[in-house]
């Protein structure tokens, strides 16, 4: 060959050789870049809506539902299992699943001596289907109501409220050493006896009024099985203590080995006996009081005029008979466990979506808390099913939970919070909670912090409602419960969160984004305090499946809300949590000091100017980190500047955690959402203490504890704004 | 051409572009991955160590030595700008730099009344070099001290702790009524007045004893400016709080409109006034005392034997002449600053290395703190001027800091956690302080939890030892100071972490990891127990100069140190944090436990297996997780997997905080590192606990705390071996 043939052919082999060369480094990615950042598969997403599926979850429901499961029971232990077998399903289970167990005090009735009140017709629930009665369903009592068989006059006390006490004191009535009886409502349950015992009263009885649950209805035929209606035996039962979490371990995991507080010198529990009955009881004795009439706000649908007392007309029952409160529980050792399934994140596995509900009950539970149960376990299903089969790992973990001893006091969920402090707040997304998935089948019920709203909404919006209307969910809800937001317009309204379920220890105590979802009713058809079996022995499947959700529409609704809720925060590879959504709730708390305090403050020395600035700072930064991240969204951001955005995002809650803010409520370290007892919808601890310092004289301790409840506002505000402007910005 | 030869073109063309698309695409790597994720820079690191510069160190330390700076004083201001327009210089500047000013609560004297002691021969100091007299050298007092003019006969009472109070009362002395004359060391200087008030006494007089200070020598031609000695007229000064930060805005940054508690009754401050005053003035006193002879270990170096009092001998002073003692301190607000400079972290800007000093002196301050001053300043020159020429910028941020108010109690540092508490607590890999950087030049002193001490080891390892030895610091170190390690064998020993300086928010409050580094004197050759001058009008420029480190030599070692530990924390992509060096120290503190206080506790129902397992566990997970990081070295992880990796590192020492362990202590939250009145060198609420309960019977309120306490640091270890085991391990 000539050269020049030789060169042409080695400078086209070197052409080739280069040009291979060049589409080899451009052209082909490298494996580890293949698909782009793992950012939310919507694909994923319409699989996991369409497989969620109402037969499975009737089926859950079905099983869970089937006997009584009070936490620690053997049947509490078999649901244990079940939920441990389904997790650990080689087709459908998670990555791992374990349980953990604690050493909680639980409060019992004795199984030799029922709780009475005399005199009256008994205590127990009638059988009305079949699964009232029976040795594992527990006598209605009031949990970690002291023993005692105190005995008295008979007064009626409303709600049992401090002013329903007063009122009672203010007619001349002398409450010492009376028993009395208060309808459930208004005041927590332990609030009442805490409340009369404060006033001389030595034993509680709380009763559900039918017009407070049923509509007014009370006659058998109108009530269960004939309708949703409470039957007149039927007894809310509940948890009457101050605090949640393990009464006797505050702040430390409930091991075996773990310091407790003497049980009998123990804060939190009632002073006095107590004891929940149905109305057929409570009528037989308030409609005997004598006494001057009870003010119209203070009847109730039982069949004739309430009057106060104290004692008894002399009709039915001797006119200076006393009424006799027998309690008989008492204070047990158990081993309860929580159950964790967890499914390891892609991406980052150090950070937590957590989902979880309650799996004890007080008797079936088909309501509370199977249906939540039920729900979750076809998430987990489905979820399951994708990740065994490899279509699917979420970027970040998820941590599943089935919590024991809610119904004692939310002890499961807080004493994980207490073991696992450290590490989940340091890791954690947020948290979700269906305990109750549907109340009724009206509308979504979506409670949270302020940065879930988005997340709520964003899911509400793909996700059709059940029945016939053909609405989204969102635009479902829209119609039910709305408000008029200065950013957005009509949406709909979101509630707060209080002490109602396990979110508790994970909002008040951790400081994670939490929010409870479900499905309730229509309030224009019902005033039902809550749905009317709540707490009874009629709670159970044939009651769901009867009047709830004949088609498990609804909780199917609910389990699509879930799993996308889930999937959103566990997926997207920016957190859909929308901290700017928390001004909104600044400016509005702001504004209620300025209005209803701000005169009072001025009076006192005490300026708002520092809180108004703090509100503004917080503002700034909140739109400027909005800004960032959408500038942020349109390069291809490398996943460390996503991770440092997201960490601002997930942490920004923890920034309102001040733990010695309200040293005397337990958990409770959450300048924003702690209990509030005044009337004035404005931050906590200075609405609190503004009422308390009120009636005090200027330089009073009072009014320095509110200048003090203020710069801690101020301070936690600065420091969430601190936390949301850009990282290098000291 | 044949059509074989075609083919053969063909197929070489394709194998040609076939390997050139083989190579371009594995053996080129992508331009994103150029340069391997940033590290440690070893070039940069040596750049950094030859240009820190012994003869800029005193150029720095001459001038912010040069004027009496107390803080908030106009020369403290004017070094405010002087920080300032050294960070913010074009060429050797950092990124930003700023003020962040505080209203606080100071305590002066007042400059109409001195504070005194009669009889006596005066209280201030005498001119020995031009520089003890003049209208900025504040007398000397004892800060925060309550004005008053106690007067009483004088009682010796040794270091004023409440073994001595008690033994002046064995001895039959009524101490009610009297003044107490102490010697500085053993008891902080405000428990002394603390003890002898509970005891009666009612004026406190505090001096340094030349046995304590001088190794004996008193007379004015032994002492400064003739040595490093203190001279006879020389006086301590100090913060007599119980407490650190602004003593009346606990845990709320001290800004105009924070609340503040009531001055006249807060807690911490002393409930009888106190005054420090020279040997030469004590002499006098001391030597005058009648009483009972004093017992061999309270005997000092003045020039007599030492008795007890009460009273005169009658010789210089009539027999039942009383001392008074004049304290005439006021409270004031004053605004301090503290001055913030900032480098942009160039991967991990939401990475903070933290590294501090504060400002403020008693008097010129020439080692305390400028020292350290000076040494801050010439590392922030070195590193600017790399970062201004564009050579360097760090992985992750650091933030230097000059601290205002330190010797009225930590307070510029303190309230700048308050301050930022939420994003310090979240984003700070770890803080260096290094405040007085030259006691002596003998070798390195460092202090710090035990994650640190790695780090500090790395660094002393490769940097040479001022003065002729050719050792390394470390080995020099090693020399002096060294303690037998069951993991390492012999090494240098680490000092822990009191409150001594402005590290102590940051480990007790914030629980990040901190350091204190120095160089400091040979302890066979000096008992003193600081170096003379601390805290009088002789810790000057010439002071350092003629009898610290003449050339400066162990200033540049010190630079050297804080420059490098601060590039190995803030380049390195593996965090230099050694937290499986935790174990070592938990180990102890459980021998400890068991040697000297198991068998009591043992007699009180109380169990160490669960602290015993929980030592275990963390055991376990430190040393999985240093194995994980090796593993993960071997790999090129992605730098999602080194930053979870580095956050189990960074949060650890977070794990150990616990806010409502100790609430008696005023910001000690870190169940490690709370201060300990035990004698047993095991974890300090235990120690504490326990030695309150010695006294007490069986199943006192006592022992419960005890038991409480066991079980807060159970929680605490195993919450921190769970922040370290996989993430994906729930």
């Amino acid at each position: 060959m000539q050269w020049v043939k030789l060169v042409g052919l080695g400078v086209g082999a070197a052409a080739l050789l280069g040009l291979g060369i060049i589409l080899g480094h451009f052209a082909i990615p490298k494996v580890a870049d293949t698909s782009g950042p793992q950012d939310l598969d919507r694909e994923i997403l319409e699989t996991v809506m369409a497989q969620l599926d109402a037969g499975r979850i009737r089926e859950n429901l079905l099983e869970l539902s089937k006997e009584p499961h009070l936490a620690t029971t053997p049947r509490d232990e078999d649901l244990v299992q079940l939920l441990l077998q389904r997790w650990k399903d080689p087709v459908s289970g998670l990555d791992t699943a374990r349980t953990v167990e604690y050493e909680v005090l639980l409060s019992l009735p004795s199984s030799e001596q029922p709780n009475l009140a005399l005199p009256s017709v008994g205590n127990w629930e009638e059988e009305v289907t079949g699964e009232q009665e029976g040795p594992d369903v527990v006598q209605p009592y009031a949990a970690y109501a002291p023993p005692g068989t105190p005995q008295g006059l008979l007064v009626y006390a409303n709600h049992g409220t401090e002013d329903d006490f007063k009122y009672l004191q203010d007619q001349g009535i002398n409450l010492q050493g009376t028993i009395a009886l208060t309808r459930y409502g208004v005041a927590g349950r332990g609030a009442k006896a805490v409340n009369g015992a404060r006033h001389g009263v030595v034993g509680v009885l709380v009763y559900t009024d039918p017009g407070d649950i049923n509509d007014g209805h009370s006659l058998p035929n109108e009530t269960f099985p004939y309708s949703w209606g409470l039957p007149p035996s039927g007894v809310e039962r509940g948890s009457y203590t101050g605090y949640f979490g393990d009464p006797v371990t505050p702040y430390l995991p409930a091991r075996p080995s773990s310091f407790r507080l003497d049980w009998n010198s123990t804060s939190g529990f009632l002073p006095i006996p107590a004891q929940p009955i149905g109305f057929q009881h409570a009528e037989d004795l308030l409609c005997n009081l004598k006494g001057p009439q009870a003010p119209a706000s203070w009847q109730g649908a039982l069949s004739c005029v309430y009057h106060l007392g104290p004692g008894f007309t002399g009709g039915k029952f001797p006119e200076d008979s006393q009424v006799k409160v027998s309690v008989h529980n008492r204070l047990v050792l158990r081993n309860s466990s929580n159950v964790l399934g967890f499914i390891r994140g892609a991406v980052e596995p150090d950070r937590y979506v957590v989902y979880g509900n309650h799996r004890d009950s007080w008797v079936h539970g088909a309501v509370d808390p199977s249906s939540g149960t039920a729900v979750l376990l076809e998430v987990s299903r489905v979820l399951g099913t994708l990740l065994k089969r490899g279509t699917w790992r979420p970027r970040r973990s998820i941590v599943l939970a089935s919590w024991g001893a809610e119904e004692f006091g939310l002890i499961g969920s807080t004493e994980f919070t207490e073991e696992f402090f450290s590490k989940l707040q340091e890791r954690t997304v947020a948290y979700i909670n269906v305990d109750i998935s549907v109340f009724a089948n009206a509308t979504l019920r979506g409670q949270g912090t302020p940065p879930v709203q988005n997340v709520i909404f964003s899911a509400a919006k793909e996700i059709s409602s059940p029945g016939p209307s053909g609405l989204s969910i969102y635009d479902n809800w829209i119609r039910y419960n709305n408000r008029s937001s200065p950013v957005y317009g009509l949406i709909p309204s979101m509630g707060t969160l209080g002490a109602g379920s396990d979110y508790a220890p994970f909002i008040h105590f951790l400081g994670i984004s939490s929010m409870d979802l479900a499905y309730t009713y229509d309030q224009s058809k019902t005033s039902a305090r809550i749905y009317p079996t709540y707490h009874t022995a009629f709670d159970t499947f044939k009651y769901v499946e009867k009047f709830l959700d004949p088609d498990f529409s609804s909780h199917q609704a609910v389990a699509r809300m879930a799993g996308s809720v889930l999937l959103r925060l566990s997926d997207s590879l920016f957190l859909p949590l929308k901290v700017s959504d928390y001004s909104e709730t600044l400016r509005s708390f702001l504004q209620a000091a300025q209005q209803d305090l701000g005169a009072l403050l001025v009076q006192h020395g005490i300026s708002l100017g520092p809180l108004e600035t703090a509100v503004e700072n917080f503002e700034a930064a909140a739109t400027d980190l909005g800004q960032r991240i959408s500038d942020l969204q349109q390069d291809s951001p490398d996943s460390l500047k996503v991770r440092m955005v997201n960490d601002q995002l997930m942490l920004l809650e923890r920034a309102f955690l001040n733990p010695r803010a309200f040293p005397e409520e337990r958990y409770y370290s959450h300048v924003l959402w702690a209990p509030r007892t005044s009337s004035v919808t404005t931050f906590p601890g200075l609405a609190n203490a503004c009422s308390k310092a009120s009636t005090t004289d200027l330089g009073s301790a009072e009014w320095a504890e509110v200048h003090r409840q203020l710069s801690i506002v101020v301070a936690a505000l600065e420091g969430a704004a601190a936390t949301l402007r850009p990282v290098d910005d000291l």
